[in-house]
């Protein structure tokens, strides 16, 4: 189980076009740029509350586009297919070897 | 530029989770099962024009998600690469021919 941290930075980037300009900004600041709930809302000039609120409800948001659309979980299949392609590239694999892993993505979404 | 109904079939395969149940339903017998407007307002016990309106404002909003996510965009470009790919490996292609065409899928998404 990968880190919750990590886990929404790449949810916010599959998903972040969904959202609205605040949710945005707000989970831009306290996910990549790791800004404190206090130093957004002073920012903001909002309560921590408001922010802590804003937030928690778009971590739902994207984990409900997740669970309709699950584009990470596809993309780390992806990943670990074109990760063993290359190695078996790399080490010259023969046509049968390398075609079940092309198939395994054609299938994938 | 490939046919509407074509298109839509594809936009309502990737989109269809975040549509509601109603939507699902419209675009299904329209596009996938091929019924009338007039079919599905006798079905539902609706008017033609709701169903139509229905349909229209659903194309819209799978249309703006595709801009959003560009999911078909991507599937069709991955769908090239690993059709380019499988012919390279039938033909046994060497790791430095099959290498960009990985890497390029790699930066797909």
């Amino acid at each position: 189980m990968i880190d919750k941290t990590v886990r929404m930075n790449y949810l916010f980037d599959f998903y972040q076009e969904l959202l609205t300009t605040k949710q945005n900004q707000y989970m831009s600041l306290y996910y990549l740029d790791d800004w404190s709930l206090g130093e957004i809302a002073d920012y903001f000039d909002v309560s921590r509350q408001a922010v802590y609120d804003n937030i928690r409800r778009t971590e739902a948001m994207v984990e409900q586009y997740e669970t309709k659309l699950r584009l990470f979980d596809r993309f780390e299949k992806k990943q670990l297919l074109l990760k063993e392609l290359k190695q078996l590239v790399q080490n010259n694999g023969r046509p049968q070897e390398l075609m079940p892993l092309i198939e395994a993505l054609e299938k994938l979404e």
